[in-house]
């Protein structure tokens, strides 16, 4: 993970951007990723862990009734997750993650290891579902790295 | 940890109450912890990951000018950030934590290592300070570990 999170560092630092995240399945454990390295508050800046619904439309403005509509693990509200945490931060870059990480809450439309993904780079927001293998500490470090990678590439896209 | 995270849900059950936690020198670590456990949602509500000051002052409503007065690494900011995480969310119980990391950051006052802990349990709001040995690393997983002991305690010694 270390030489990962340093991608990402030298990403947002060569840019001058900051980071938020926005995560449920994952429980603040990007965030935690994030912060390992020293020196990470000059590019990281909050994180938001929304276990519950209400934190999700409390703090990142996701509509209730979105959540009601599509369920938690849902493109939308991964989208609206990752919006909130580049609105309600100073941060120019955000990753929302929200799945199922068992190992009960799968169904047959969303079984366990169904994630999804927002990203707000710069303005830009962009989605992303994907299916982990294995038990709930599996799928939880799966996200981790998807989250991260997913940022690194984004992010590198961008023009310098 | 996890069993200790164990007996940490099993305390908060048996009062059907819900946590809350304010991490900045842990950036998530604590919630992860949490949040590793299935069915975490009953008992964990969200956390907020405030790693900058204006994160602090904007989400959990810790004064910038006490900030600035007393350092993010005080008691002051530690107790105001556990009432702050209760106070913004649905939870009757907190931890917060603030320290200094390391490597850099130090100072004669503060060295790398010093943590200040706030909690709030069922509205008695108190905070200890430690000094911890060893590595960024170390020092985050020692605060994770006296965070969790400490609202073990605090929360059986309340009537059940």
């Amino acid at each position: 993970m270390a030489p990962r999170i340093e991608q990402l560092a030298q990403a947002l630092l060569e840019r001058q951007w900051m980071l938020a995240t926005a995560e449920s399945c994952t429980g603040g454990m990007i965030a935690a990723a994030c912060t390992d390295l020293a020196g990470s508050s000059s590019w990281f800046e909050r994180g938001f862990v929304t276990y519950s619904n209400e934190a999700k439309s409390e703090l990142l403005g996701v509509d209730a009734p979105l959540i009601a509509a599509h369920g938690a693990v849902s493109e939308v509200v991964a989208r609206a997750m990752a919006f909130g945490a580049v609105r309600f931060s100073h941060a120019r870059v955000s990753v929302a993650v929200t799945g199922v990480a068992g190992p009960t809450g799968g169904s047959k439309d969303k079984p366990v290891g169904t994630v999804w993904f927002g990203f707000s780079v710069d303005g830009r927001l962009d989605s992303e579902m994907m299916r982990f293998e294995g038990d709930r500490a599996a799928v939880r470090q799966a996200t981790v790295s998807h989250a991260v990678d997913g940022l690194i590439a984004r992010i590198a896209a961008t023009e310098l």
